[in-house]
């Protein structure tokens, strides 16, 4: 953005990027509210409040307060999918201590917020999937999503010797993610990572010793 | 309630009878409505609707909203607390075997709801962990107590020679909580009982093989 190339040289790209920028603060407003408090108790109204434009601007992004949650997960998909490759593409570590950096990230992350507002994905999959088939569909893609990528590590750490050769990495990563889950959701009511570590500390044993 | 005892014999009985008969019946109501779609998006009218009852009824019972939460985690902690009695008393099984009792009944009654309730525990303690303290340190309480009912099933299944001398049944027991709370979580997302058996496979071969 320090680039010249990047300042607006005309009054419709400084418009552009004034409505990236809008869009880009209501999603991320959105993020945060519903991952301490949820979709449906939250109102259009305190988003645009907490934003601070009126609720045309907001009409113009998105064609109903659904439009916008699925935005929302779209947004958070892609993050998630960026640190994940990231994360797994750090080729100054090992694949098994490239999942220790992503657990520690989460426990900073959530320590970051006082274990108040856990994964987006996990909070509105208990509060939307009896709900809504569009949130369903979408938020169990995007976790299948992280399997891939987490099994595609889980297989490195067998080609490097880190992992029993009779190791099923699909397995073992849709096994990682429920558990994960569970350990966020968690620490949100024991407002410390001991869950996290406890669900990991058996993940590994169970990870390193067998045929899974 | 056949027994003549236990006919209301004066006019008094009757009352209460009733009193304790629509309280269930608000509780019940609201145990399945938060189970499917949270705490905070539902409302007490609509509650009041189902049951078929006036709102004086309703503030007879409880002093608020918040107060009828808890009521209703009191009442899903009771009901829980006797099912794993039963289950973990069963002497016509071996300790595991028990557990696996457990996760069948389980699978029966999220099927029976077509996976859209999960656990009561669980929506709550996402939805409010954050938001309010009387709720987060409760839901701890009741999954504590959880741990505790199963780690002596899996004590019992030292002793028994179905897992190893080495086991830690406390930390087993919190790790399978974190992990089935995750499980039933996915199972509301993919609709299916897949993520209750995945758990469990790996949750087997974890505990059978390993000195947790």
């Amino acid at each position: 953005m320090d680039s010249p190339e990047a300042k607006p040289s005309t009054a419709a790209s400084s418009r552009s990027l004034n409505r990236n920028n809008t869009r880009h603060k209501l999603v991320r407003c959105g993020t945060e509210i519903f991952c301490e408090r949820g979709f449906q108790s939250t109102g259009i109204e305190e988003i645009l409040q907490r934003v601070g434009i009126p609720k045309g601007s907001f009409y113009h992004f998105f064609g109903s307060k659904r439009d916008f949650g699925l935005g929302v997960i779209d947004n958070y998909a892609e993050y998630f999918e960026k640190k994940l490759a990231r994360v797994f593409s750090n080729t100054e570590l090992q694949p098994l201590e490239q999942i220790v950096a992503f657990v520690d990230e989460a426990k900073r992350g959530m320590r970051k917020y006082d274990f108040r507002r856990g994964c987006l994905v996990g909070n509105l999959s208990q509060e939307l999937a009896a709900l809504d088939d569009d949130f369903r569909i979408r938020l169990e893609q995007v976790l299948q999503s992280w399997e891939e990528h987490l099994a595609s590590c889980l297989d490195r750490a067998v080609a490097a010797g880190q992992l029993p050769m009779d190791t099923d990495a699909p397995r073992l990563a849709q096994f990682f993610w429920i558990g994960w889950e569970g350990a966020i959701l968690r620490a949100k009511l024991t407002r410390n990572d001991e869950p996290l570590d406890k669900f990991m500390a058996l993940f590994w044993k169970a990870a390193r010793r067998s045929s899974f």
